[in-house]
């Protein structure tokens, strides 16, 4: 069983406070994951690290930057945040080693993301638990972009045929008009309404943008909170599961 | 022109001294890079970074650890050296940017290499100088064994098609029995003595293996000292070229 995590950057890290990882939750986040048997890809996003160094140096996952510093401003946050992940992921047993996506991800002229897999998936045959990040992205004819936690999900859930897809975000799912959460969403037209969706420029972690990332991935998918992380990795399907027509149990 | 550039680890680094970085000689070596106009591609090795945690957690390039705190302790210290090597380039004004070969290569069970170049060769057509080193690399059916940065130099010089290849060495070239630096070597057997060279156990950084290594590639190499750096960037060919038969200037 291939699974692929992400850990919202606003559940590992404190919004309030610049650079400051929660260390409470990587904690609880690796216990949990030192539990499971199954080959495990974990990505994780920016939060308070990644976010205003891209913002300062007017950086997005449209707008580039041919700047070398502005790439390693960005870079090197999300560096120091995944090596904080990875210290406390092997502080609890968990064979975690880092990879990092500016030096093996790229975009085409179009945007569109190519990542080679094949170290990964070596990982995984390996043992380890590799932990990926949010990152700068080289961009053709663009210098280098945003690459977002969410599409590097979507990216490898397909390249790693993974068979669940789990993202760990700061609510417990996907929320309806009086904040329940919805127990399972297999068309965007049925959530339209209630995520405000039909934003097309919503791609670097709005949830509206998620689900309709999610719903095109050929596993299933599931939204939850922190606390649902164990249930989440013993195979239950706590919060909102994410299930389009090209999903495998559809 | 495509140019793959080695900096030799006992080049940038103190070899007396635990994890200190040779500044002047980095700070000279930017400068020069600085100057060329052509798409440069940098690779160094580990000198007194990386050799002594591989030594500590005996890693080498066929004894492979799956211990991911060991992975993580080589190739954090060859992190380290890198980003001192990539800040005092940026300082230059060289748009280098760091690529960490864990994150993108891997080999399999026979230990052959495959190291996707398609982020790294769009760093070059985006005015970028990505920086490469010596790293741990994730090993099919063993692991995570070394990976020196000759041979990086060797595999990228084929993927990219690189038109030369330079190595900044300790020496100024391949020295025969009197010292005296030789200026051409088109056949192994014609140095395998004065390089003590028939030992096939020597990879990972011995002259014999070097001189093998560029004899195979389809670029032509030159091995020099780093006072012959920006002559070779300039286009010279100092110290000793190295233009085996399958080489194009052949």
């Amino acid at each position: 069983m291939t699974v692929v995590l992400k850990l919202g950057g606003s559940v590992i890290t404190e919004k309030s406070e610049p650079e400051t990882v929660a260390e409470d939750v990587i904690d609880r986040a690796a216990a949990a994951i030192a539990e499971t048997d199954d080959e495990l890809v974990v990505v994780h996003g920016g939060g308070s690290f990644g976010h205003h160094h891209a913002d300062r140096h007017g950086v997005s996952t449209t707008d580039g930057t041919r700047d070398a510093g502005a790439v390693t401003d960005v870079h090197d946050a999300m560096k120091r945040l995944n090596a904080a992940v990875v210290d406390r992921f092997q502080d609890h047993g968990v064979a975690a080693v880092p990879v990092h996506p500016l030096s093996v991800a790229s975009r085409d002229e179009e945007g569109t993301l190519t990542l080679p897999s094949g170290g990964i998936a070596t990982m995984l045959d390996e043992g380890f638990v590799p932990v990926l990040h949010g990152d700068v992205v080289v961009h053709a004819s663009t210098g280098a972009t945003i690459l977002s936690g969410d599409e590097l999900v979507a990216d490898l859930a397909e390249s790693l045929d993974a068979d669940r897809v789990g993202l760990c975000s700061a609510v417990p799912g996907v929320l309806d008009e009086s904040d329940e959460v919805i127990a399972r969403i297999d068309r965007f037209d049925d959530v339209a309404a209630v995520l405000g969706g039909s934003d097309a420029t919503d791609v670097t972690g709005g949830m509206a943008g998620k689900v309709r990332t999610l719903l095109a991935l050929s596993a299933p998918a599931v939204i939850f909170g922190v606390d649902d992380l164990p249930s989440f990795l013993a195979g239950s399907s706590p919060g909102t599961v994410v299930a389009g027509e090209s999903t495998d149990d559809h």
